[in-house]
């Protein structure tokens, strides 16, 4: 890519490098006018910004311990949390914000002040460029509605917890098993855009994106996808994004797991092979059929999980249930879901029942009238390239390996992109369980 | 309607009327599994419920006075408040739910106990029916993008405050004078579904809704209608409504004025002619050529402003910007959204940069280089029946005034459903400014 072919529009101008955007900066009112005094120690003012009903309880959790960060034996940098998203409580594709999942690896989410925030462009390009947030915020923008999931979510198995326990625990939950995937409307710029700006020399291949938390996480990804649909983010639903998302900027690589979508970005360096960072090289590779490690695996493949009703939930008789649940794909658009309410025997076209978007949480229903008898409900989409949802015993032969439940308590951290069939067993008494099958 | 023909799809069973629903309710495990204690006193736990940035203060405003509920003179039924959205900080589509506006007629939100709560619906229908949340949330359900808009909006002259005061003051902020629009993504049962079960009896042609709020207020809308898109909805932005929109339950009416969307919905009554409820008759008719009012509007026409640059904000300087805004129509999607930097005289296509959905928010770029002279920005939208957004001149021809300022100062409370073009003049030491023309 040459960066100084005519024709091609530049919103900077020549020489701005390092010193700064050329654009016009727009100083905002907001802030300014008529922000609602609110008295030292009198209640927040929910008409200026509002809260939930005192009603409302859904919650975020950890799988173990209070938050899964409890492991003092491991130095802090290998300890790790992932904090769910209460998926059985969710409605339609949006998540709300404050309850979007939250994987971390051994740190805390840094306060940062965003007038002190910069994110440098460098490496193999023209011209090196640094950006303050509200320079970012004057670029041309797009807003997009995308997933975001950890690579291991849906084994329970994310680092410290008891290995493998709620994917095959029969008192797993949803929230437990699946909560660590959850979808927003992204604002930002598009990483192409600044590329181009920045004039990408001949040579480069890779990306590698540098957070600015205290473990300075760092991520290598294609110059290809970088080029493609990534974004440079600043806003969520409609608002800035949340500190433990990355405020005030992250990458949002769609469709890719979790690990790439780099939080508190600082830093894109523009290089010609990818670097090992941390993450490259633990836990991060997953099995294959020869013993080695697959490294450099990106794309979340199509998964579905139903919601409700789901593990640890109760049926309050026979008679007619709304079964709903979430599909989603890193290949693109869900086309289809199918559900089957007898354990895979046979299987109905579930109705698709919110909006439809590339690379996001798709909402599906399907009505049931349930006769009382024991019976597993299982779910499985199939996405725009046509493929399809597989079952664990499809999964198992991807990665070569039998798995068994066993496998699954004594090898948990070699699984990551584990988008298997989820059942969920029903029983007589109403009561539902989590099944691995 | 006929709700015995054959061949319907039927939830409930005969006789299930007032006794409750006969569909199977499923006790959820969510609150109850690993909720993590938060001792009293504590910080409140943001890795259970998340938080915006310390650095983050974008706030609702009312126009005048704290909140606009500043009349003590008038009784209380009559004061009204409008808590505007501030919109120049939005991005995207989706209003976060803290920040969606607030219109009360007369009294504050009620804190509604969803286990009390009933929605009853009788009148013209075979079998009035009784509903507990639990049982609506069980019931088929559907999720969509869509704005909700006050009638009043555009205006700034919702009630008590300043009369028209912002809509043509120069410091006028796009805050005050457009705030009363936000967009959700709103889930929840369609009433039409409702409906059918109950049976409605021929001869009917309105519902008539009603709120549980200490006001109690009723809206009329003709059953056609109540039989197309509209929501009994329980969830904003995949989390339950919020007080201030009506917890737990809420009509949503989409693309019509706000006053149809009943907060805290608990009756529907099937009738066969409109009530003249309060707000029927005092307010939300508007002016007719001949003098008369004009009663029961409903749809909001084609309406787009520009966001940034807005009124009260500066821009730094000559360069390059991005003309950021909303579109929105009541007819629809929209479909084209044209940007005019010098006043009017000439015309581009804006781009849409965002998901598009019908009768919802809809953002538009354009990018624009100023060259430092003063003019004015003007955005217009067409929606997908090709209603052109008006200028103010056309307003005024459909409503048969000389729509002046002086007119707006002095009788703003009879313009209703002003979607006129919004002009911001930018002037050369970059300062931008409300502008009536």
């Amino acid at each position: 890519m040459n960066s100084k072919k005519p024709g091609r529009r530049r919103f900077l101008k020549e020489g701005a490098a390092l010193a700064g955007l050329a654009v016009g900066a727009i100083r905002s009112a907001s802030g300014q006018t008529l922000a609602p005094e609110t008295p030292a120690g009198k209640p927040k003012d929910t008409l200026a910004y509002g809260e939930r009903s005192q009603f409302v309880n859904s919650l975020r959790i950890g799988t173990n311990g209070r938050y899964g960060m409890d492991n003092p034996e491991l130095p802090r940098a290998s300890r790790d949390y992932g904090i769910r998203t209460p998926l059985q409580d969710s409605v339609g594709i949006i998540t709300p914000s404050s309850l979007h999942f939250i994987v971390s690896h051994g740190y805390d989410s840094p306060n940062i002040d965003p007038r002190q925030h910069r994110l440098l462009i460098h490496g193999l390009v023209d011209r090196p460029l640094s950006f303050t947030l509200e320079e970012l915020e004057r670029l041309p923008s797009v807003s997009r509605i995308h997933f975001v999931e950890c690579a291991g979510n849906s084994t329970a198995s994310g680092a410290v917890f008891v290995p493998g326990a709620a994917r095959v625990a029969p008192t797993g939950t949803v929230q437990q098993v699946h909560g660590l995937t959850s979808c927003s409307e992204w604002t930002g710029v598009l990483l192409s855009l600044l590329l181009r700006e920045a004039g990408v020399k001949n040579g480069a291949t890779w990306i590698i994106a540098e957070g600015a938390e205290q473990g300075m996480h760092i991520k290598s990804i294609p110059l290809e996808k970088a080029l493609d649909d990534v974004l440079v983010a600043y806003g969520m639903n409609g608002e800035p994004v949340r500190p433990q998302q990355g405020y005030p900027l992250r990458l949002l690589v769609p469709g890719w797991e979790g690990i790439n979508n780099v939080k508190w970005l600082r830093r894109i360096k523009v290089v010609d092979q990818p670097y090992m960072g941390m993450r490259e090289s633990t836990r991060y590779p997953s099995l294959r059929v020869d013993g080695k490690a697959r490294w450099f695996q990106f794309e979340m493949g199509p998964k579905s999980v139903i919601l409700r009703p789901s593990g640890g939930q109760k049926l309050s008789g026979p008679g007619f249930h709304q079964i709903t649940g979430l599909a989603w794909s890193g290949g693109g658009m869900i086309r289809r879901v199918e559900v089957s309410t007898d354990g895979g025997r046979t299987w109905k076209d579930a109705a698709i029942q919110g909006p439809v978007h590339s690379k996001a949480h798709t909402r599906f229903r399907l009505d049931w009238n349930w006769n009382g008898e024991e019976t597993v409900l299982q779910s499985r989409c199939t996405d725009e390239r046509n493929e399809v949802q597989p079952t664990v015993a499809e999964v198992g032969k991807i990665y070569g390996v039998n798995l068994t439940a066993d496998f699954f308590k004594e090898r948990p951290d070699t699984l990551i992109h584990f988008n298997a069939i989820q059942s969920w067993r029903v029983n007589r008494d109403g009561s539902v369980q989590n099944v691995f099958a």
